[in-house]
């Protein structure tokens, strides 16, 4: 059961409107690598979680995250201004549709879809989607934070990269746990699990990758039938 | 901020898997008029809403669809059962991509999308779309009683029903404290504004509404241009 | 049955190319609270309707959003003007992909979809959703009137308003006729059905809302289970 | 401008209720090749063609094709039943959000969007993709006739076949008059407008079609750069 | 089965960044008419065909517009340049969230979806839409091409429409080769099936068009039910 | 430049018509975690990749997965059987709008979307999200795998499998090459990277996890502001 308080996680500090920069903004409010994705991706997963531990990690970081789409929901709304003032029509759709609200929509206006939300009820699947989803999002962070002028701004995008960080850790904790869990059980017992195959030819194939070197993983010629 | 209790609003009680339910019930998780949508619509408008005591009204109801949404993921997990027995592909997208989880989709398996959020940024536009929204939630509960057959589940939904019709009372009495305000100023003020054209003709016309019996509001001829 | 005259409802006129404007005006064509939504809309509710009345006003009204849908078809593709000669790409999708027409896009570009259409087979739920149609409409159209400057399209707009406020106004009245039906039974009848639960803690919760000073309607502590 | 009477363009007869049936024939009602994507698409077309002549013919089949929506509308309803009895649940989405009206969905319940609409802008271009949707909808309506039992249901079908087929005739008829204008002008040519790539080789290659016998076709390896 | 070389089918060669025709020339990689949709809804239609000498039609021209969507895909990372020191946020989605590679999206940033595949198991309908396909290709090509300035863009573009009208003018040979099968059957042989219903009265329709002289084709008044 | 055999990667036998099976299987077709999913993402993700020896295996490994959608494209192909002759409806939409071919759908109908490709222009983090995609694809295919009945079919799901941990395997050892790189790149090096914020509290919690228990990483309550 979730519980709300009328404080945020963290100062939402904005010095003036920047509707140019609250519509790149809101690529991690609505986008697929964004604030919405992450905490309904944790949250569902913890439903179906066996394991206690990570139940309870999936929980903890999926209410934060609902937490962090609050900050940037606030963030957003002060960098929009008024739009019956700021009719200067950088942001278009969150001026017209969103009167000046956040909308669940990534940079170019599309909508957000649980499309975004990885979940198939197998632990080590799902963390390995989680540390990948930080890991996104640390990426698309630190693009909004080159771009971030207002220091107000800047300094909730660096708090979001670092804890974006901290999950990243955990979940890779978490699947130190469960390595032999789930798909990894009669992980790459066959024949075939273990084959390159080469299916592309030409320049940059010269060099073989190390992964190309290991025994068992020579590069064979794809069968035909 | 957000802060989550292990416990649950509502008792989650399922006598047993019957995954043709759950797919059914999942329309109130995923679907347009379900717990996700009325979750993230009421919180994305408390954002923005300037009048305190109806952002508090918007908080309040917004976290109690999130425990809803909770309670129904959890009672769609117990209904699915596990899939590695319950095998039989009642629930095909749900057993095989949501391994025996809740999906945030409809009955059809069809992804939630932000277009089901109506937030617009005006607080009497917003408000009606909030009655409309627990109106259509009671509405898609009470088929899904009709059809319920587990006592637990039944309740559940029971319970549910009547939150729907409490949100909609407080959600009335809020649309009466601003009903002069946002997009009801400078209305029907003007020749247009008071006219009802009469595009269909036949036979069920023939007894004109109520509507139609206002002053002003004379049925008249489309004009033409 | 529909017959098509080869006039205009009210008349477009258009100064001259602006498809800066057209990209926005656009949203009322294809956006969710735009008029492709609402003619689909409200002729799909007109099928299922069993009070004659209340379908007669839901097919002239349908029909009249559909008249609008053409009306704005015609103005966007006049600000447009010849994708051939203003390649100044101010409206890039409705010039490289629409060759100079409206698309059915929002003002982001976004294909509009059936996800917008609320109906759900039930009258009073379906009349709240109607007249929140309404004014979400005119909520977008005053915000697109205020960012108008060809006098023409701005009195097309200011046209469009009048007949939301119309048609807000006639779906209110509809709605006094059935206001004991459908989900209006058994409506608030149960203990959950009138409790105010108190899920948000904080500052804006000191002074309560006017809903909560309701007999029977007392804000509780969510019970916890 | 659309006026609407009373009548249907053709009678709908319909035994009795029949979910599974409806749940199928939702697919020319809400589907990618149905009636919503056929009115959308011409009237859309319709809108910029600066022939007069087959400006004309879009409306008037555009708005025939409207009359196919209704047409499906009513038999679906009717197919359903009244959902608080025939709850056996074979359309489940269309009774549960439905409440037993026809949704702008496919047969798996998907939304309708706008993606569906094929509208370039080019008169050429957009016939031919008439004449496409017009084959690709009698074909759909062709595999429904199979699997329809109800007489008047095989009637109604049998007509709107019929009328595909028209259509389909008349966008031929439209192409020919206009076939050197748009995207047909500097047709083929260029040296790489008349080569034929061929791209995959094998069994199925043997006997070249027709197509590689035209001179200044031969098919060619692909070049490489 | 499909190999890979290292190579490309045509010269890619970019002067330098245009993040803004980038964002642009994204509509033919991931918008309707654009490679994607061309290659998966030839490769879909060759599965299924039955006919050896168009299936392998459909396989040449499929992996040809496999080799387009790479040939996009390489000139669009070059025009989006080093998102890192072009930050001048011209194409926002594909700096942020695609970190300066193309993404499967249109010009407005919309995902591409399935919905876009025409491929309905009929080979007569499949090749219309192929055609069609190909000719609306052409027409965003154009429009691509008139506000290209680099020149090796404009030369792969001009390359591009080329292979376009190789295509359209193959599927048209190849529709010659079947055209009395599958939908064709039973074409026109019914009264409905030659009717021309006038819908649509008034101004334009003056001047009948050359479809309604045809004998057994004379406009008729629709029919009333 | 890719080029097509007329062989497959693996030999296709199916024993006879499984519509229903084919509804199930297509979810690797068009599914989230299926096959157009992988190759797309992999040959995205090539485009930009930096690294020489990771494009090769970017390349490799997405050229195979659009084998693999081959292989199912056919398998279901098969499965379904003739439209016209098994219309017993257990796969509806692939039957009246696929006319007996596999669509670009999951097991529920929805249409493929771009939305489900992760590509974020980053090595690291797109290298997580391929190892994520391939054990979400193996988990997907033994619940599919559990339920084939047919031996031809289980023996291909049982190739795929093997398939999906070679790859799982090899993007594992492409990121041990990288792993410093990109968003590795200053990791874990502030104050809140390194926290823990204990948002839920309750029973689950009591014992700590293993990550909880690492210097610097002791929960702490979450701050408010």
């Amino acid at each position: 059961m979730f519980r709300h308080e009328k404080n945020f996680l963290y100062p939402v500090k904005v010095s003036g409107p920047d509707p140019a920069f609250a519509a790149m903004l809101v690529e991690q409010h609505g986008g697929p690598n964004g604030e919405l994705s992450a905490c309904t991706q944790y949250l569902n997963q913890a439903v179906g979680c066996k394991d206690q531990m990570i139940k309870d990690l999936l929980l903890d970081i999926g209410t934060e995250e609902l937490n962090h789409l609050e900050l940037l929901s606030e963030a957003i709304k002060l960098l929009l201004g008024d739009p019956t003032i700021n009719s200067i029509n950088q942001a278009p759709t969150l001026e017209l549709a969103g009167g000046g609200g956040a909308m669940y929509v990534n940079s170019s206006g599309n909508n957000w879809t649980a499309g975004f939300v990885s979940s198939v009820g197998d632990v080590v699947a799902n963390l390995h989607s989680d540390v990948a989803a930080e890991l996104k999002a640390k990426a698309v962070y630190q693009r909004l934070h080159q771009r971030a002028i207002d220091p107000g701004v800047k300094d909730l995008i660096d708090f979001l990269i670092s804890r974006e960080e901290a999950h990243a850790q955990l979940f890779m904790r978490a699947l130190e746990k469960v390595q032999n869990q789930g798909v990894m059980q009669d992980f790459g017992d066959k024949l075939y699990a273990n084959q390159y195959l080469d299916f592309s030819t030409g320049e940059t194939n010269q060099t073989p990758g190390v992964w190309n070197m290991q025994p068992g993983n020579i590069p064979v010629a794809p069968p035909s039938h």
